[in-house]
This record gives structure tokens, sequence and C-alpha cells, in this order.
């Protein structure tokens, strides 16, 4: 690649075919939002739609409104649009509870489905809360379940006929290298065994095709690319073929046939539906609702067009701008094992971020050492991206910097 | 008590000391809402402070809100609230997930506790998701725990020293009819059992100590007495001196010790904090502290004493206007045992619960054959009962429903 200027980032804006996205999102001035893959930013149209859903619905429709405005599908009607995000047939996602729930339903439905194996993959640097869910629910099975946590190039060697289920986060948090969801699945598979993935840095930033991957089980975050809002109810997928075997370990009422019925004794919904627990948190959902009708309108393959070419361009700008300061890139070149995400690696890493973000370039920092930088096509500029890395660069050039870096760390750790 | 009428129910709202809060909440016109037990009512605060934390702390804090507007102890922030309302000792309290969620906590929690028994006792009337859950967390399990269920009368007998945990609803669901916390929990440690207690339909309706009657594990519901929105986060507490022992069965990132440190294995959090699970729902948690912040405005003895009067009130007025209708009244005459809502039944019970809400009475039904009257003491007059039961009165004595009502109820089942 030639050396860029801001000209040329410019240019590519003009010719952005989703550029007109960002004006349905309500950014702030002064800031370049880099920090899509932890929460995603407010869409325009949230504010007015809550609040016909609180006024309206909530306040003056009361309790007829489970049937008058359809609350008692929303979850499920919720769940086919994510379905078209994710390659799923209708009718196979549901969506409710936190991302973590989510995963306890998924691995131990995955486990039951595979009663005389003892052994769940995964990998090490998998985000915790996966693995703590499956400490928490080996544990609590009590019927000794090992959990084999492998790096990454370990996975394969690590699968064997003991093996329940290998669970997978596709594109890691730190990193944003991605995983083949088609050819991992194939190979969990080929032991017999189950594949949980986790597309919390997957849906709504890279194209998905679960269905076609074959995959058992999915669960997913409303809260980052989908634009849902902060702590945003989940996701859950289940291959159509395992709903009628699929024991879900938290039976509420609304997973039961008939939750109205008040029958004295369980009995699983049948399909998708059996994956609900409780009664269904209408106004999250409803904020959830309108960030995946807005993703929904763009095109699937313009979107990971975009992502590309934006992260191509943060990791040329780095190269360019910031060699001398010492940054280690560990998001993959390979455009195939990329996420929606550049990360970086530094040991001040941790001030640089602070400084980053106080002047308005927001980022994440990840221990022990890493700067990750959330690229979302809907509602980012490439001159934000070019602001972006001139910052980072103006930040380490600076004389006032070398001086600071060391008190700055001594001030934050 | 002397014939009534409507006179002397305007005398009464004119002397009550709790009228004001009336007109905190949006109630719709044209409504007698008698479901505040089902879906509470709309806090007239909760749209602009939602808008406020949609549009300032979402759309331009992003992120950084986590911290700089205390998104990240808000759960326990409104626990403590909660803690307040239901005689808890402060930081013994957790908000988040559904009510079948933290039935599931509670629960799980309980019989780990006991791991060498193997009987869980619960009435067979309790609300089907707490009988469900047990159902379903037993079968998870895979110990031969055995769900005992028996009549409201049979507990007492039910209790032994095989039992691991009783789980009771405090106040039926149909009935109305109330529970002694103290003595059941007392029962319950007599033979060395953990008792669970279910406040749905206690928490902001009656006075509660938990701490004074020893319970072990309580959960409760956001959006009826409380007024936090449809599906409104759920609570649950735990007796401190259980946090050290207790074992939480969901063990996501938001129950360690240090969720942000991204530790490889899992360490639960001390005390209460072990309760949350996954990111807490933002959103909807600031909906539910606007419904808890009125409730706390309010002095418990005023609510109790004026929830009492209504239900007086209301069971007096079908004693005198509705004699001759074939209704039998199934809440408790008896204060002690007597939630805030008033139960009959009729074998017509459904079409006439449909004609009273075509007229704007919302009371709700509940099969075989009980209409329901929540009765909420921050936003209902006694005149509202009044009207209610006149509407009542009214709707029975009509030739035109004599003529209609089985090809009403033709219609509807």
């Amino acid at each position: 690649m030639s050396r860029v200027n801001r000209t040329d980032c410019e240019a590519l804006d003009r010719a952005d075919p989703l550029a007109g996205f960002r004006d349905r999102f309500a950014l702030p001035d002064g800031v370049i939002y880099l920090d899509g893959n932890s929460l995603g930013a407010l869409p325009r149209a949230t504010p007015s739609r809550l609040a016909r859903v609180i006024e309206d619905e909530w306040g003056r429709g009361l309790i007829r409104s489970w049937n008058t405005h359809g609350w008692i599908n929303l979850a499920q009607r919720i769940g086919h649009k994510i379905a078209r995000l994710i390659g799923a047939a209708p009718a196979t996602v549901m969506t409710g509870d936190s991302t973590s729930v989510n995963v306890f339903k998924a691995l131990s439905a995955a486990i039951e489905l595979r009663p005389e194996r003892r052994v769940i993959v995964s990998e090490r640097g998998n985000f915790p809360t996966d693995l703590y869910i499956a400490e928490g629910l080996a544990a609590l099975l009590g019927r000794g379940h090992e959990l084999r946590l492998v790096e990454p190039d370990g996975v394969a060697a690590a699968l064997d006929e003991r093996v329940a289920a290998l669970m997978l986060t596709q594109v890691d948090y730190r990193t944003g290298r991605m995983l083949d969801m088609a050819s991992v699945t194939t190979a969990a598979h080929d032991v017999g065994a189950i594949a949980v993935w986790d597309l919390a840095h997957s849906a709504g930033a890279v194209p998905l095709d679960v269905a076609a991957a074959g995959a058992d089980f999915a669960v997913g975050c409303g809260y980052k690319y989908l634009n849902g809002g902060p702590g945003a109810p989940a996701f859950l997928y289940a291959a159509p073929l395992l709903h009628e075997a699929m024991r879900m370990p938290l039976t509420g009422w609304f997973s039961h046939a008939a939750p109205f019925a008040f029958e004295p004794s369980y009995r699983p919904a049948a399909g998708i539906a059996r994956a609900g627990i409780g009664t269904p948190p209408i106004l999250a959902l409803v904020a959830l609702e309108v960030g995946v009708d807005l993703l929904l309108e763009a095109p699937g393959a313009a979107l990971r067009g975009k992502s590309l070419k934006l992260s191509d361009l943060f990791l040329a700008l780095v190269r360019q701008e910031c060699a001398a300061w010492g940054f280690r890139i560990v998001t993959p070149d390979d455009h195939a094992i990329r996420g929606s995400q550049v990360s970086l690696t530094h040991p001040e890493g941790y001030p640089i971020m602070q400084a980053l973000i106080a002047r308005g370039v927001i980022g994440d920092f990840r221990a022990p050492d890493i700067l990750r930088f959330g690229l979302t096509p809907l509602y980012l500029r490439y001159v934000d991206v070019w602001d972006a890395v001139a910052t980072l660069a103006d930040i380490m050039g600076a004389e006032a910097w070398r001086d600071r870096r060391f008190s700055l760390r001594a001030a934050v750790t």
C-alpha cells in the first residue's frame, strides 16, 4: 500500500455506500468511538421507540399489551430477525437473558446430549465468563466433567471420543482473530462432540452462516455490534434437528408448552421456545430490536467489505505513522481470519489508552498489554481511522508523553 | 359493617394520607386498574429518567458510563434499596435476571448447602414457574431429588430430616392468602432445612422482615408491586451468614471476585455480589429503580393500612352488592393472612372478567374459575373499589349479560 493521507480517507468516505448509516446513530461530538465491540452506539430511533413503548404500551395499555402489542411474542420475533443476521433458519433463535445465562443453557443442553462423555474443550483464552460458566456447570453437575483448555492451535488435537462439547468464541475478544466455524464444527462432529459457538464478537460484525457451518448451539451478545444498549438481552441459536431432544436446564414458565395454563408439571415447549426462561424483559428487548432492525437494513456484503477496509486502513496507518513506537500488531493480516477489530500490544498499553480516551479516541485496554479498537462499519468513517491513528502517533511522539508516561502508569495501576 | 355508599368512599379518599401518590403514576383515563399484582403501573418519572439514561449516559457517555455513571454498581445499589423494603440488612440483595432464574439460583444454592438430603418441599399450588424450575433443577442434577408437593395445611407434616429445602411463595397468587414467614421458616429450620421464599406477591405489597423471620433465601419480582416495568429484573436475597458458604450455579463474570481482571479461573465474589451472573441490564434496572424509589417514599405502615382497608372495602361491597350472583370469596377475611389482593371464584369467571375489562375494570382471570383483583395502595382510590364492584354488580344484573354469557363463554374458551 502506498503512503496514505487524510485526503485519501475523505475520498473513501465519499465513495462509501454505507456512509448514510452514520446519521442513524446519536454519536457525541468530539469523540471517535472505537469501542462498539464492547458497547454499541445509540441508534437515533431508540429513544422515541422506547418512549412510545413505555408511555403507550406500558402506561396506557398496561397488562393488556402482552396481547394487544405483541409483547408475548417479542422475544421470538427479535429472534427471527437475528436468525437472518447469522444465517439461521426461522424459529431457531430465542432472545432474552444475559450472554452468560445463554452460555449456561447452551453448554448444559450440549452435554446432556452426550451423557456418557465427560470432557468440555475450550480455549484457554476464551472470554472468561464462558470459562467460568463451564467451570460452575461442571461443579454443579458433580459428574466429573473435565474442562480441557488448550491454546488456539491445540483444539484439533484435544478432540477425542470423550469430548461431549467443544465451546469456542468465534472471534477472539483480545486479538480479533476469527475461527472458521465450518471446519472446526466438522472436526467436533467427527468425534461425535456437540459444537457450541459464542458469537459475541461475530454477530453483526462478520458474515455468518451457522446453518451451513452445522453449528449445534450458538449464543451471542445484544449490546456490542447489535447496538441493543448496555446489558441488552442476548440470544441463543439451536439447530433445528436438536429442538426435540434438547433439554434446557432452566425450565421457567416461558419455556413451558402452555405458560398460561398454569399446569402443575413441566412440559417443554416445542421448538426454540424451549430456550425461554422467565417473563421476557420487554423494555430491553424493544431497544435491542431497534439495533437489529438497523443492522438488517445494511447489506451484509457491504458491511464486511467496509469492515475489512477500515481494519486494513488502520493497520496500514499504524505501520506508516507509528512504526517507531514499539507497537506489535496482534490482529491477523489475513482477511479470512480477521474479525472487525484491530488490536495492538504495547508495554505501556494502559496509559496510552488513557491518553487516547482523554483526547476523545475511545478504544479499550485488556490486560496485560492490549489496546483494542473496534471497527463498526455502520457508524465509523475512514477519516475517523485516520484521526485516531494520527492522535496515537501524536501522543507517542510528544515529549510530554515520554516524560509523563511512568508517572501516569503509576497513577493508574 | 353498615351499608356503604360511594360518598363514604369519597370521604375515605379525602382522608387518605397516601392520596398524593396517585398523581405520581401515569394512569390511563377510563380505567380502574386492579392488576398491579401482575404488571405495576407506570411511574410518571420513568419516561424522563430512562430518556436521560439512554440519551446522556448511553448515547453520549457510551462505554465510559460504566464508571462515570455508576452502571457498574447499579444492580447492587438497587439491591440496597430493595433490602429496605423487605427488612434485609444492606448488601444482602442483588438485582438482575428474571424471577425464574433467581428461583433457580436460590434453590440450587439451598440444596447445595444440604448435599446429603434429597427432598424439596413446596406447595402444589405454588406459582408454576417455581415448581417447573425445581423440577428442571432436580432433573439436571440427576441425584434423585424428590419434589414433594403438598396442600397448604400439609407443609408442617411434610418436613423431616430428609428435606434439603422448603420453597414457598409467601402470598398465594390465586387466593391472596399469606403465610407467616417467621413460623414457617422456624419449622423448616427445626428439621435442618433451608427456607427459600418467593416474595413475588409480597415485596411492595405487605410488611416484610426477612431478617427477623430468619429466611435463608428469598426472591422477588420487579414488575408487580415494585412498578419496574414489563419483565423488569427480579431480585435475590441471601442471609448474610450464608454468603461465604453459598455456591451459586450460574458463575458468570459479574459474580467473579475481579470481573475485569479476566482471570482464567473462577473465584466467587465475596458477599451478595456472588449472586450476579452476566452484564447487568442497565436500561431495565433504571426503570426498576424509579419504581423502588417511589415505593420507598411511602411509609410501610400506611401502605399496609390502606391495602387492608381497600381489600376490606372490596370484600364488604361484594357481599353488599353481589350477594345474589354466586361468587365465592377465596381471599381470607383474617388480616394476618391476607396479602394485597381480593380473589373471587365464579363458574362463569372468564367471561365475567372479559366483560369487566371491556368496561375498563382491569383485573385478571386464573383458571379454572378465579377472578383476581390486585389492590395497590399507591395508586388506587377507595372510589375505584366502589366503581369496580358497582360495575361487577351491573354486569351480573344486566339481562343482556344473562342472555349473552353462554355465547361469550363459547367464544372465549
